[in-house]
């Protein structure tokens, strides 16, 4: 089975915060996005995504690495449920090998174009009842 | 902060699974809504749910109870996730309690008229990684 379309879009998402590519990362949220910063903290609207990614970015010292690993895709007309292995390396010290691996929640809308577009971008997934 | 009005919904929804009122159950859901029956297996449309779950209440003999714990709802324009402790108890002599403490993902859509329809219903939440 090929990959879903969603992963290759993804990966690239994931390689442009990598990247510090912000106008290219804007591209893939719609424009009321959500996203969560830490349990708790939540960035709404493009804008304020845009300024919570630079604030990541500047917090641990431009050393963030985002990548994937195994992920299941649930659709449901124009709305796909996307929970995906994401592996975190901020270069902290702290961790065993520096990185932290999240079991995260996506919420998709497919545009009238056919593309996709991210509405919710959760990378704590379930963890947020931990909090 | 008053309860979300997703926490009161997805309790009414949980009482007809209790009750086997599938005709009040098919009224949560969306008509292109998909439920994950279990790992690797999906029920599509509201004809297919319903039919998943008459089956799953067969399946137990009529035991199947479901109640809820925390919430969090994260909401972005017209989309919202909610992650969610979810008992559910089968009246299994193999679980310590006879009861499944799960850690369920559903995507609800705000309708014109206001209210909310569940279009994916994810009991697994990121556990479906496991499979």
């Amino acid at each position: 089975m090929p990959d879903h379309e969603l992963k290759n879009l993804i990966e690239a998402a994931d390689r442009a915060i990598t990247a510090e590519d912000f106008d290219t990362l804007m591209g893939f949220y719609a424009e009321d996005a959500t996203l969560v910063i830490q349990p708790g903290h939540m960035a709404t609207g493009k804008q304020q995504i845009r300024k919570a990614f630079t604030a990541i970015a500047d917090h641990f010292n431009h050393r963030v690495k985002v990548s994937q690993g195994d992920m299941r895709v649930i659709e449901a007309g124009d709305t796909a449920l996307v929970i995906m292995e994401t592996i975190v390396d901020a270069g902290m010290p702290d961790a065993a090998d520096g990185s932290d691996v999240r079991r995260a929640t996506y919420v998709f809308r497919r545009q009238a174009s056919g593309g996709w577009l991210c509405v919710i971008d959760n990378s704590y997934g379930t963890a947020l009842l931990d909090d």
